[in-house]
């Protein structure tokens, strides 16, 4: 787990356990959109989402690998990074576990679309663009 | 368990388990909203809710008490009755599992006022009030 | 959507509903997941599951693609097919509301490893892997 | 909002929202255990926990109450009390969100029994009594 990118940390709640006593797969979708909105934060661009702004990045797709479980209360730290692909935008994540292991645990995408409140194929406000346009992207993940 | 009321059948989902193998807590609140919605349906009142029709029933307060775990796969049945209050509805619920026990496992209630999608108060439509003159509500619950 | 396979119907909850009125991209693993455990009953297989069995299937990796918005109350017809691959298991799916359209508003697979209670890798067990020699699978899926 | 008690800071997630454009109300039972765990780390007691620790705080009663909505990205301060009650624990929670209203946006409680893993009724460890003895409680609330 290199320094570059962005990294938001969580924990894992109770309610995200099941019944084998692991985080249930379905919770890392969770994780990668509060990832997401903690990017756009970060980055400063918060006021440009719904329902603030006309603007909500719609998934269109969605993948995940697991590599190893974790539990209730780990510290989980998600890496994450960010391409513009035309009219989408694509969202890498990989999540650590430090102390379980030093190798990511989790990894995934989620590919987006900008929308409007009604659905509808929305251009991305300049400043997003100009934010896009600056992230690193690499291809070898996690 | 008699036979008045409304009753709605769900089976425990393996997401809606906890690390200690039971359903966690926040899931009861889920099968209320869904025993709710079934009878609106059973009623014919479906027509009568957001996004169909200008009314949505928010959650005044909720209560819920738990007197025997349930878990994955556990057939469970929901029965519950409605009362009118004034401008508010109240929906009773009182959750069975026979295959485990011939008591009540859970019961609670939800407290409801009807707004529009603006979140203003709206009076409830004629068809709804119709319905639950005729709903029979008996004091003794579970 | 044809006649083949196995099909899993449930009606949109309200609280699967995000603040955009369609259902939360998140849900639709909720959904593969109930699909899976319907078809282990349909198959009368539910007995090879823990807590009665000493086996999970854990998912190692999914993925979903997301075609049309579904909203509060539709109803999702889920349509799937299931292969053994050596270890693992592949579960495809498809998503069909016929009120809104008759192609597929999203597809996914979830793949999976046999484990032990203990998050151990374990065989499958023989009534398993008979019910999975008969199931068919189809390369054009949706 | 006064300064006595435990804090909790959270921020709404998009999941959390509904197609009203609100916090769903089940949440609201999360966010109150996210509080708990919070709670237990900031007094030291994160190892007086399952799987850490062969005790759970099993829910035997919850109830919440709405007093107004509040919305995606909203930040919400969670103050808390807990107080022993014999063999249980009782939590209030009011939950305020500065940028809204100075009142409580919802208040509630949950009633907890320790439990083993297995399901049964166990002493509370001693650290916990100690620190449950030290905690301030005030009747008016929120």
């Amino acid at each position: 787990m290199n320094g570059d990118g962005f990294f938001y940390h969580r924990r894992v709640a109770y309610v995200d356990t099941d019944a084998m006593g692991v985080v249930h797969h379905s919770n890392f979708l969770r994780y990668f959109e509060e990832a997401r909105v903690a990017w756009l934060r970060a980055r400063g661009l918060q006021a440009y989402h719904a329902p603030r702004y006309d603007l909500v990045l719609a998934v269109l797709e969605s993948g995940c690998q697991h590599f190893k479980s974790v539990f209730f209360d780990d510290e989980l730290i998600l890496k994450m990074q960010i391409r513009r692909e035309r009219l989408k935008i694509r969202f890498a994540y990989a999540i650590y576990c430090p102390e379980r292991t030093d190798a990511a645990v989790a990894s995934g995408y989620t590919l987006h679309v900008p929308l409007t409140q009604q659905l509808q194929v929305r251009r991305l406000p300049a400043p997003l663009v100009d934010v896009l346009e600056k992230e690193a992207w690499t291809e070898t993940w996690p």
